[in-house]
């Protein structure tokens, strides 16, 4: 098991029911949206995380949401000199909730009212389903922690998400 | 697209997000361990939820989140007479939580500690993926809609499920 929380034991927690002790990591509005924007929106830094905030997530909110999820375990961030920006990277276990986040995606598809170009990444996910998510782990395993992603034919899971956003994007305009 | 949030419109989200709209209404960490409680341990009633909470529910907040559940279209509450308890149902909405809840559980089984007793039906639900789920949510249907069970050979998920506890149970209580 890898190390989350900072070293965080059973006896700190409500229970310990692994749904629980996932909740308890997780269990906060934003927190679960600023992950969403660093895998999904490759926003890597404090300001596009709230200037590019659909939710218009508040400053301190964010402020202290990173701070909890690089104390968690979930996120890490680099030293930086003064007047350099931190860059947020995804740690393994914050990876390995891709399946978590495209599951809950397929559900607010099917059961709650959405938006089409916020919609099309998530049914793209949806449909793509075990493979697809195992290739943009892959994806995020290279680029936030330096594993060289195996290679494959065709376009990455990136690529589609992004071609299907720009897709929906463009056709959106074009009806405006 | 069923009606979930009695008729909650776009407008009132703070965004058109798939995986937004799935956290607003999902994302109290009480609201998914009533869930969890009524999915997993077919807990029916406010007393046994409080009762058997392993994480110390008050009441207060279980009222709350009941009726909040209700309101979603997550939880159905039958009517009953006065002095006679009223009974919680899932909704197809909620059954299709199913995958969610386990991969949230194989999630927090791999990355946080967790007790063995309350962990071996989230190892089952893990282990079993996509096939196990489709059979437990045709068992909720049975049980919570009335939808009569497609017939399979072996033992149900459930049973499944509720021997892993069992054994662990046993296991445990030889241990001390």
């Amino acid at each position: 098991m890898q190390a989350l929380r900072g070293g965080v034991m059973l006896d700190d927690q409500r229970s310990g029911c692994p749904i629980n002790a996932a909740i308890e990591v997780l269990g906060d509005r934003w927190t679960m949206l600023v992950l969403r924007d660093v895998m999904f929106g490759d926003r890597r830094h404090f300001r596009r995380l709230q200037s590019e905030s659909e939710e218009g997530i508040a400053s301190n909110i964010l402020a202290d949401r990173l701070r909890g999820l690089v104390e968690a375990g979930l996120l890490t961030r680099d030293d930086v000199k003064r007047g350099q920006r931190a860059t947020y990277s995804l740690t393994e276990p914050a990876i390995q909730l891709v399946p978590v986040m495209a599951q809950l995606a397929a559900w607010g598809l099917r059961h709650l009212p959405t938006t089409r170009e916020l919609r099309v990444r998530a049914e793209v996910l949806s449909d793509g389903g075990p493979p697809l998510w195992e290739d943009f782990m892959a994806e995020l395993r290279e680029r936030h922690l330096g594993v060289p992603r195996p290679d494959r034919e065709g376009p990455t899971a990136s690529e589609r998400l992004a071609a299907a956003y720009e897709a929906a994007i463009a056709e959106a305009r074009s009806q405006y």
